[in-house]
């Protein structure tokens, strides 16, 4: 009989976010007058803006009449939008990349769960702690993470990110081979530094490590000592693969855009003595399992970059980051331990004295019909938190604030 | 250093269609004044119907406004389209399956891709030779294929597809785990009538095997004997997975959007004496490591099945099928070898005494202008063929007769 891959049987059937879906579906079950509020998963509540969906109706008048009908595109995304992302999101910040350096796909996620089936199975794999969760599940999968013990994995480093740490994840004692590292956090909302990050492109560059980039919410970067990008650190093009999302810059979780950066400088061992280069095995990955993004949706994101795109798309980051900002202040007043939610749309709350982070999130629940996510669905280190998303609309952000304080 | 998966490096760098590209490049780059016809890469030439450009922008119209606006929807598709999958592909033709067995998704080719993950890597694995080389490749990339010999990879089990036995596979004399099976057939647009595949599903029934069934081209089908899906077979839910596609059917190539049919009746060992459910370990991959195609396309193949998008898309088959009746029909006048093109956009073509299928590829392009895909780039069995597409546009079509005609 056909068996099955072992390492998928490793991992548990549930994942957070469903486990959060199911206990929200039984409350709103038990209560259907009640009008439950997400402050949980990270979904966007703005509609697409004007310039967006108006490069959206022409996409598609494109794919109506057959001399301006788009077939198979590249695998790697259409030229007009690789060079609209590089001299935006890279030259415009003193970094230089080639066109070709930038991979557009349908999402980070895919990309980051992807990513590591470049590398060999007997890598070490560095994680931050708490963490989300594809980083790990994707390694379990593949073989990369060993037996798990407890809410660990066995041949997983975990670099714990605490409040006794700033949040800022010391270097681990066991030289990892490739580091996820996601700043502006998901779940703590906090960052890194400039020299921070310098700190960990150098690590890598010392011990010949990858890492892997997740900045999917550099958009909402307020401080000018933040880099937006790992590539502004001096020799992470030697290092560093970055990943980028349209998802939350753009209102694009429905519409699907993402994109991954692998510069041509990254080479890591062929296993020989010899070295190859990750830009020609994530294109050789791309090429053979993947189609392209449809163009209609890779025009939507070239219209991120237009005059009147940029300006529309401040406004709607502005309205989130007054989210976060109400939410920072609210949880604060309520005595709560608050991290996070200046240079990021998460905020990283400490739970009241007396519960831990499920028990938070069953009060806020049952008490007050809001919806968080529970820090210890993101690792052991995340115990005794919970993650609030500023991503709702103003009113329902005013009315989860007005239910918060009548709860202390 | 980190080190990269070595499976990855055993993959030739280069593509067939990438080849292809590069000789075709070469040759415009050379003769800028010729015109060149491809009947090559099976890309798609006529727009989308007006029925999908209609739901298309209503589905814009849905996201530019907050109440109607759909950011992260389900991994596994909405509702709303696997209901009408199951009900216009399944349930019309006999075949009951639920909604929750469909796996939207944005491509044939990922989901062809990547569902080897779910196996043992030390799974055999049978393709029909000539196959679409992902099968083959994303099996190489997952350490499957063991080391390649010639054009052959020795831990595959080949089963050729050849003039001597009609195109229709023998079972193998070692007993395979996984068998890709692609009817109507890519690259050579033959079929397999009800018996030959019950008696595959009753092969993998009695062997302990698992199907996976490509059907990518079934709208093409026009003889009544030739099933549609697998499922029309007695016992297929216990063996076969289904790959179908919205891109040769409906013209998404650039939109995409397919679904894969896991049934929930469909195990496989653990490894450890019991038995785990494909569609559970599929709907986890998914929701790992996938996020989704885009709401507005997830409406665009709903309107497909539509009444109005029936009979649009009916006329678009039909005209696509008459190119294939012409393309045969010059073959075969030419004195050459013809197959498929009855049930399938592909024509199957014996090259000239004295060519093989490069040569022959390289006189088409040389003298005609005109490009085909060698049967070599598609395994052993393919060399002495090469492969038509039925997708030009009629006067392309025409155009392309005309120069076959003046070459021979």
């Amino acid at each position: 009989m056909t068996t099955a891959n072992p390492n998928f049987l490793k991992l548990q059937n549930n994942y957070l976010f469903a486990d959060i879906a199911r206990k929200v579906a039984a409350f709103k079950q038990a209560h259907p007058d009640r009008r439950v509020i997400s402050l949980g998963i990270g979904d966007v509540t703005r509609p697409l803006t004007p310039a967006v969906v108006q490069a959206l109706r022409l996409a598609v008048d494109d794919m109506s009449v057959a001399d301006r009908f788009h077939g198979y595109g590249p695998e790697q995304g259409y030229a007009f939008l690789r060079e609209a992302i590089v001299q935006n999101d890279y030259v415009a910040r003193g970094v230089s990349l080639s066109a070709d350096e930038v991979f557009v796909s349908d999402g980070a996620k895919p990309d980051v769960g992807n990513f590591q089936e470049l590398f060999s199975q007997d890598s070490i794999v560095a994680v931050t702690d708490p963490v989300y969760p594809v980083y790990v599940d994707s390694n379990v999968m593949a073989g990369r993470a060993g037996e798990q013990q407890g809410q660990r994995w066995d041949r997983i480093v975990y670099l714990p990110c605490v409040k006794e740490n700033d949040f800022v994840p010391d270097f681990p004692s066991v030289r990892p081979d490739i580091i996820y590292l996601c700043y502006p956090n998901n779940p703590t909302g906090t960052v890194l530094s400039r020299a921070a990050l310098q700190g960990w492109v150098d690590y890598a560059r010392r011990e010949g490590c990858v890492i892997l980039y997740d900045s999917a919410y550099e958009a909402f970067i307020t401080d000018p000592d933040v880099p937006h990008s790992i590539y502004e650190l001096e020799g992470a093009q030697e290092v560093a693969v970055e990943f980028r999302s349209f998802s939350k810059t753009a209102g694009f979780t429905g519409l699907r855009c993402a994109y991954t950066v692998v510069p041509k400088a990254l080479k890591i061992s062929d296993g020989k003595g010899g070295q190859v280069s990750l830009h020609a095995m994530w294109n050789r990955r791309q090429s053979t399992k993947y189609n392209g993004c449809p163009y209609i949706v890779q025009r939507a994101a070239e219209a991120v970059y237009s005059p009147q795109g940029r300006r529309e798309l401040q406004d709607v980051i502005a309205s989130y980051q007054r989210n976060a900002a109400l939410l920072r202040g609210a949880a604060g007043g309520m005595g709560l331990d608050v991290h996070g939610g200046v240079n990021a749309p998460y905020i990283w709350v400490g739970v009241p004295r007396g519960l831990d982070s499920w028990g938070f999130f069953d009060r806020l629940l049952q008490q007050a019909g809001l919806v968080c996510t529970p820090g210890a669905g993101f690792g052991a280190a995340g115990e005794g938190y919970v993650r609030l998303t500023a991503f709702g609309t103003p009113a329902d952000t005013e009315e989860a604030l007005r239910r918060l304080r009548n709860l202390y």
